[in-house]
């Protein structure tokens, strides 16, 4: 698993690249080309939350009702619904899950342009779409993915930007922000905070973890891994919901992470982290910006809408450091395997 | 919160009356002659678990795509999707969240058909949107909602199910069985077993819910309420999801609520059960089928489509149940007020 995260910084590098960059651009001109109206995710697990991300995308920067959809409607109660002008994209790092498979069989047979984002380019969903990106993010050794993760977040980011230009390729202005991707996230790695953070979290019996907007999704893996590798209960909420009843559940001995970015979605935090503080609420802050003394997994600045390729690398070195903290094995989670298939 | 719940006999029988049917039965013939293309829901808290049940019934009953609305995106990063073809609805028993609100109008202006289904008809959501649904459930004395949750749940199903129909009136079939409805519900709420059920969590950590299909919205909700007046951290999982990673967190010391029903999504739970089964989780299942001797919250034996408006009273009264051996106030959860206001 430390492996798996250490080799992020190299996986944007090779995404960036000139021979995926053009990939992925010619995989957005498709999709630009056919005009979609709507766009419905559909994915598990760790790229539930690649697929979060990549609808606040589509909402916020292509302007196209975005959603992700429950696959159990269509492979449990045959639900046939009519996705003719929709863009449906099935995200999985194995591509190996039968219910995605069947959704984008369904889609397709319902005439939806249909694309699978995969790190696997000969998987059966992949070659049940009828496009498909490859994330190359190299053979992940752990269960609890990670750098599958972030490839995903990227290749993502790098589609919409595309299918945004129209023509598939990154506007300059695109290309030399994401440039900059690997070094900082290099750099957000050598922070020491994240496995120092470990003991604090060492008896804790559950964490809430919290952001909105592009930070939601961060909040949501991060649940996912310290649940996975380190058997802790993580409950993640948007910022709003919280405040809409699982406010009641926090108190000093409950452990927040709230991610805060520098735009609207972080300062919209503004609007939860008082409420926590009335609550008594131990909380640690994932961001650039220092926020009234609060212990902080400090991230490089940048537009909130880049922040989830680098927010999340300090939370996954935290749940690994903590996983060995509290002497699990994170490559080996109890009761999982890498590929899961369901139905 | 006591005679709120015992309401809920009462509440179906209402909406179901002849007064409130025919108001519905104008709202779908509506909504039916505007022929929408996909369906977005927007709601917070325990609303946006019965706006999941809709999703679910759109996409299955209707053959609509449906997805849940991330309000953050247009309310925060300014997104205007183009929802002219779509029907969205928002859900709120207040109808007071100014999040909601704005996320109606915006759609409005964009050509969207809008429709509020609340417990407030002169509510900013109810007035903003071009039709509403008024649920009737008359007014909610508990901070923690539940029968303003079964009577949207009713709300929508009736709808839907008069959407389907085309000219808004229910078929014969499904007004035999929603007649039938106030009186089983009235029947599970004398299960004694519920309330006995609540000292074998009194010192849980934490808890797990899961169910698939309908019975996922069930899940989220029970989760929902048992933080809100039990402050218990209780994770909701779709039951393929729980494969997916947090199944490692189960384990003897982690009770498990199953909502299982007697439909596809039930029976699909059998891929789930038996993998608790190995983590030799503590398994409590809801619904109408005895299993392997579980332990069980039984609920009468209903189409999966109707098990939602059943299988969440017992577990209400496991929440209300909970709180008090807890010496909590579920009247009074800590840090909430009944209406949320989030931008």
């Amino acid at each position: 698993m430390a492996a798996d995260i250490d080799e992020q910084p190299a996986g944007y590098e090779r995404l960036l690249s000139t021979e995926h960059a053009t990939a992925i651009a010619r995989v957005a001109a498709a999709v630009a080309e056919r005009r979609p109206r709507h766009v419905v995710f559909t994915a598990r697990g760790t790229s539930d939350h690649a697929a979060l991300y990549g609808a606040y995308l589509s909402e916020i920067r292509l302007g196209l009702p975005a959603g992700l959809a429950s696959p159990s409607a269509i492979t449990l109660f045959g639900a046939r619904p009519d996705l003719s002008e929709a863009l449906v994209v099935g995200v999985s790092q194995s591509g190996g899950s039968p219910d995605l498979t069947e959704v984008l069989r369904a889609a397709r047979d319902s005439g939806a342009l249909t694309l699978a984002v995969t790190n696997a380019p000969d998987s059966q969903l992949a070659t049940t779409a009828e496009l498909s990106v490859d994330i190359a993010a190299g053979h992940e050794r752990a269960v609890a993915a990670t750098k599958t993760y972030t490839a995903e977040l990227l290749a993502l980011l790098m589609l919409v930007e595309g299918i945004r230009a129209g023509d598939g390729g990154l506007p300059a202005e695109e290309r030399r922000a994401l440039a900059d991707l690997p070094e900082l996230a290099a750099r957000t790695l050598t922070d020491p905070v994240a496995a120092q953070l470990a003991p604090r979290y060492r008896f804790a019996a559950q964490i809430v973890t919290t952001g909105r907007g592009y930070a939601y999704p961060t909040a949501r893996e991060a649940a996912l891994k310290l649940m996975e590798t380190s058997y802790l209960p993580a409950l993640a909420f948007s910022g709003a919901d919280l405040l809409h009843g699982p406010l009641a559940m926090t108190d000093p001995d409950v452990p927040v992470l709230a991610v805060v970015g520098s735009g609207p979605g972080g300062r919209s935090m503004g609007e939860v982290l008082p409420r926590l503080g009335e609550r008594r609420a131990d909380v640690v802050v994932v961001g650039s910006a220092e926020i009234d003394g609060a212990t902080r997994l400090a991230v490089p600045e940048v537009d909130e809408r880049y922040a989830p390729l680098l927010d999340i690398l300090p939370l996954q070195r935290l749940a690994l450091a903590l996983a060995l903290t509290r002497g699990e094995d994170p490559d080996a989670p109890r009761g999982l395997k890498k590929v899961t298939a369901t139905m």
